[in-house]
């Protein structure tokens, strides 16, 4: 969950029994070098890093400018000036020079979001043994990382908080429930399945389950832990009336992904055609959700959250984790 | 599921352990009266009969036009007379003269979509100990239902097939994936849970029991059964490789629902902000559909199904029933 968490989660998850994951698309190799040393220090059981692996964009001036001109009066609003924003990428795919910092560590799982990376690359963290998860939304694409060496698929269903992992079409109608994507998937591969979306407590790993998943991917039931770094406004969210209303939005990347509902989404529609590709629409918004959360006001903000929020408690990885892991006793064989 | 099915279907539901249900929104009292008096025949098990309850809607020429215009080529493709057709609304909301006929039949459960009757009207079926369901697509939904006097609440999740149920808002948006609903929907009301969508054998009634449901609701599961009266185009979609693609349309009826995209779904999208208020965009499509099913084509069909279509198969009512109710055996108490 790049943004909202580091190594310390991902630690505290693993050390409770879960495989704690490490958001690495937003993560200079510094940083990734000095993450994987904390998590390495920090537990001596098994973890996972997550990377994006889009193709970059080339950048388009005019929807860049149609975008801007479609922000421009929140820019007078919050007195900023529009000329003084920069522009760029804000997340980089995962690259030669991450692969490097990795084979230094050899983390045991690497996971990827939209896609895998080249063979070659994906050839580098296999090298060392790694086992490769990655997502998929529809039947088609969990067939497509099956045929390029997944070790597993995770079956991400619609309930998901955060970016839809979708790289085969971005036609959002494709793409099902968790309970009708599960068995879909299951039946179509033969890899194991990871059942994510929706899953908060030990009903939805027993569910999950009972659909066939081998395991279960959660991120929204950590929000909240003291060992997660959610912003203070994402955290007010989470805990206000308005986590009932999530949406899958592009105004803040430019992919879709479900995030509470906020001002700039209800004011602007949640999916805009002028936002533009991936990850480029970030640059534009990024002045306004800052000037904003100083206000204390989530307005501009990506407020990823799941549908099933029931679960987000102020309490310790450890804790949600273990109610996670009490899902596997409730079927009978 | 009106229009797929009739008394036939219900009976071998509810002989098979199931509770058969008979979709009435489409029926006239003397066909309604035909019908129940056959599924008394048929069986001596609890049976449901099923209505909508939307409040019709003062018709717009304009809009009328509009739609009517948007359909224009395809008047023109099949040969037909558009000024020839006429307007109407197809079905009927729940009122005193059905109620009147129930009260000859006395149905131990009687189920609503869109909410539920003026509190009168529902009293009138209370009166002979009837127990009401009624559908909810939200929390909100939900509470709405159990305040009433519903005696279950069915949790419609967004994967389920055809008409969605929603009454209090028309926002999509804030809509749920079933294995998210589910929960939400238990923990806000006190009485029993019925899971719709995306529900199709054992696995996922073990899978909704995991959630807190206390029973389930299936319908696409049962499509292919030679007891529904399913089209022969529909029976071919949803054999074919366009099940694979369903969609939430307005386009043949003014409401979302969900069915498998086809031609017209595909060249006016999905939802159309022309289409006529439910169910007055019924009247305009109707005879496009006809024309075509009459060359074997579903261009124009509503070809409803749910996104879990993973069980479909031709076999007869009574073994599908069989194969959910194993469902129940699944789970450790």
């Amino acid at each position: 969950m790049a943004g909202v968490q580091g190594s310390a989660l991902a630690i505290a998850v693993s050390n409770a029994g879960g495989l704690g994951s490490l958001p690495c698309a937003m993560l200079t190799p510094t940083a990734l070098r000095d993450e994987l040393q904390a998590l390495r220090a920090g537990t001596r059981q098994p973890y996972n890093v997550n990377f994006f692996c889009h193709t970059p964009p080339v950048p388009d001036a005019a929807r860049e400018a149609a975008w801007r001109s479609a922000l421009a009066p929140y820019y007078r609003e919050l007195g900023q000036d529009a000329s003084a924003i920069p522009t760029g990428p804000g997340r980089t795919p995962f690259n030669d020079e991450a692969a490097a910092v990795l084979a230094e560590f050899e983390p045991p799982v690497v996971s990827f979001h939209f896609g895998l990376p080249a063979p070659q690359l994906l050839a580098c963290v296999k090298r060392w043994g790694a086992r490769v998860l990655a997502s998929a939304t529809t039947v088609d694409e969990a067939r497509w990382l099956e045929a390029q060496g997944a070790d597993a698929v995770i079956a991400q269903g619609l309930e998901a908080g955060g970016h839809r992992g979708h790289f085969l079409s971005d036609d959002l109608t494709v793409q099902m429930g968790t309970l009708a994507l599960v068995p879909h998937i299951v039946r179509a591969v033969s890899v194991p399945v990871i059942a994510a979306g929706g899953i908060a407590d030990a009903q939805g790993v027993a569910a999950a389950i009972a659909l066939g998943a081998a395991g279960v991917q959660v991120g929204t039931a950590y929000l909240l832990c003291p060992e997660a770094t959610t912003s203070a406004v994402h955290r007010a969210a989470l805990q206000s009336d308005a986590v009932r209303h999530t949406a899958l939005t592009n105004l803040f990347s430019g992919r879709p992904a479900r995030g509470i509902v906020n001002r700039v989404m209800r004011e602007l529609g949640p999916i805009s055609p002028l936002a533009p590709a991936f990850p480029l629409a970030t640059a534009a918004i990024a002045p306004l959700r800052a000037k904003a959360e100083a206000h204390a006001r989530g307005d501009f903000s990506p407020l990823w959250a799941g549908q099933n929020t029931t679960h987000c408690r102020t309490i310790p990885a450890a804790q949600v984790t273990r109610d996670l892991v009490a899902g596997w006793g409730r079927l009978a064989d």
